[in-house]
């Protein structure tokens, strides 16, 4: 059996060979990651984590989303916490966990500072979120079942890795930075729903970015901290499955099947959006929706009749009618203290039921409309159901123009596709 | 049942009775870590981690050891790292940390920067020490042998409560900082023996600097992610102790037991070196030394006939004839390669024997010494045997003379003893 971290480490230094659609899928969530960060910028959790680092001054080495700059390790501090505050940027359901958020604040910050081109930074990206999606596969279900949040652990160590392949570090280097910040990493799914969430974001990518800094400078921990009795593995209930985290490594790139969400909402009533977006669901024709889910999501985003724009984010009947009224369920602002009292949205949310179907998965969900002349309609629609690569461009770069402007959008994946430098992405930032 | 995270806030935040032998010990503590902190200025790790945080530049807001200052969650990092790089701070055995490390690098920058009296900075470090013991017996033995540093981990608790008491937070905020620095506590005793080590200090104190001033500036977590199904200790193999960690709260201070290291070795040394000390040997008069130890210490600090200065400081054998031939335990740059090939001390180390005796505990080791003259002198030491506060100051104080001189030790103890601001006390963290 082959050891993870010497497998993993030769990987992330060595050469590698992507493939044309890990290269543009790559593209697509830096595009949607800066989109979704700059949307994010005045949320409460970001204002206070921007403050906290602009007050401590010091060199100005990597912008932030908002403005202004700072040291590489509070840039990825800050800029973590920003892109993950609406909880819109993409998730990876093999490891389930939100790849961007941890590995593109900690990589553009060095790739930036050190004035490196825009394919340099693309491809130290790709690897580190790769690389996080096996530690993450590598401690398992359990991981996250037991409390840990795998946004931040395992994507400390991709945050670590995408630095460490910015910086040129060889194979030894690649294992020492894993060793390191597995002593840092860190990050609990109990302060999901508060703003500890982003912040473990940002925690991961300023862990990731602090330890290869660190080796570079001739830090020297224990290279060979994560496998072991007292491994990172073995404290934080991992499952230790090797064969599965490096099955493919180096040939297949499991970061192409992140999903990107195109509705800023809870992620457990996407299914449900996408299957009333195939049937074009208008809200005159309606006489019945019944929408089935798997049972675990019932406790988590089914609030029946939310007064709140928060508390739309977890309603079923609030999001599906919103929809069929025409409301943009892309768009943060949507989701309103003002919507939920909407006339013409509460009688709709009344024709609209929602029941538990444990034929389904977590990421599928059936919608059956009885339209006002009596037909029925039925559409089911699973999230990892692969989109056509031009099908994602289109709607990613759509979320990306209603987020932050069409002419907007376009030059910066025209940017991302075309090369430049990693300094002329960080200027936008700042919006 | 009490619970846990509110009664230990209650605790951080209200009026407290202090004994005179708490408030000594924590003098001598603080004098403890000062000295041993600007003796570990120069290390290798410790030059790493402050050249970092001075490149990043910023607020000159508390200073560093070695010279130079920078913004507390750096200075915290700084402080926290060089004070455990010699691994010749204090120690509690209830629940097997190094409470100075974490807490007094996070106490004291913030209470520098706002320009506390001395008072204020012990009575806060006295409270989050006290805190940190706490947690660590909450999490139990188990944690720790499983493979987390509780002095890293526990320690970030006890660092965030010390500068919430400092900035004056009330039970509600220190609730709120318990449960944010539960999702960014870490360290993994597999750095144990690597640069490891003293990192997971250094993070301690900078997790628990940035939780509160997080709090401070109105951040909301989950304040109850401590306990429960998802909690930190639920997460960290904790054993949920709530009545051994909470017995006695407020009216005994388990802090007043802190051990303080004599010599600068492996702490598993130590009761064999008191006991060597008690029976005062000297070379010219021994024949043969036989040492009893706890079975545990023998592939922990048992190198029989070690080369290197490093080596030195794992090896009964040489510890107890460097003292017998009069080399100084107590001093760092004691054990050097050079001693290892004194041919005096090769020629006593021939006639040292060590042994294991599952009769003693881990704290306890017993001499025998058989002189030429045929006359044979024992002793046991137990290290939890209590100190005579006289005896303890008298012992710290002469051990921070060797560190840093003895006016040096004077002027800061008397500053400890008799007021004064913080800032003043860390004008001497540069030597």
């Amino acid at each position: 059996m082959a050891d993870l971290t010497s497998s993993l480490a030769a990987f992330a230094a060595g050469p590698i060979s992507t493939t044309s659609q890990a290269r543009i899928v790559t593209s697509l969530s830096a595009l949607d990651w800066l989109a979704v960060g700059r949307a994010g910028a005045d949320e409460p959790v970001s204002r206070i984590i921007r403050d906290m680092v602009l007050a401590e001054g010091g060199a100005a080495q990597a912008k932030l989303f908002g403005g202004g700059a700072a040291p590489l390790r509070a840039a990825a501090l800050v800029n973590g916490t920003i892109s993950h505050a609406l909880d819109y940027d993409d998730t990876h359901f093999a490891h389930i966990g939100h790849p961007s958020v941890a590995v593109f604040p900690a990589a553009l910050a060095i790739a930036e500072f050190e004035d490196k081109p825009i394919v340099d930074l693309l491809e130290a990206a790709l690897i580190g979120m790769e690389l996080s999606i096996r530690i993450g596969l590598w401690l398992g279900r359990g991981h996250y079942q037991a409390g840990f949040h795998q946004t931040a652990t395992a994507g400390a160590f991709g945050a670590a890795v995408a630095v460490g392949r910015v910086m040129g570090f060889d194979a030894d280097q690649m294992q020492a930075v894993l060793g390191l910040v597995a002593t840092r990493a860190a990050g609990q799914k109990a302060q999901f729903g508060t703003m500890g969430k982003p912040y473990n974001a940002g925690q991961a990518a300023a862990n990731g970015i602090e330890a290869a800094m660190l080796i570079r400078s001739g830090f020297e921990p224990n290279a060979g901290a994560i496998e072991g009795p007292h491994g990172f593995g073995a404290t934080h209930l991992g499952a230790d499955d090797t064969a599965t985290a490096l099955a493919g490594l180096g040939d297949e790139w499991l970061f192409e099947s992140v999903s990107h969400k195109f509705h800023a909402c809870c992620h457990g009533l996407h299914a449900a959006l996408e299957a009333a977006r195939d049937l074009d669901i208008a809200e005159p024709e309606v006489a019945e929706i019944r929408i089935k889910t798997h049972p675990r999501w019932m406790s988590v985003c089914n609030q029946l009749s939310p007064t709140t724009g928060l508390g739309a984010k977890f309603s079923y009947r609030t999001v599906i009618a919103m929809q069929a009224l025409g409301y943009d369920t892309a768009l943060p602002d949507s989701y309103s203290d003002d919507v939920c009292t909407d006339p013409r949205l509460r009688s709709l949310r009344d024709r609209i039921t929602v029941e538990a179907d444990d034929s389904l998965s977590e990421t599928q969900a059936n919608l059956s409309l009885l339209r006002r002349d009596g037909a029925r309609r039925e559409a089911t629609h699973d999230l990892l159901t692969p989109m056509s690569l031009s099908d994602r461009e289109d709607r990613v770069r759509q979320k990306a123009a209603k987020l932050i402007g069409g002419d907007e959008a376009d030059a910066i994946w025209s940017m991302l596709r075309t090369g430049g430098r990693a300094a002329e992405l960080s200027d936008r930032l700042g919006g």
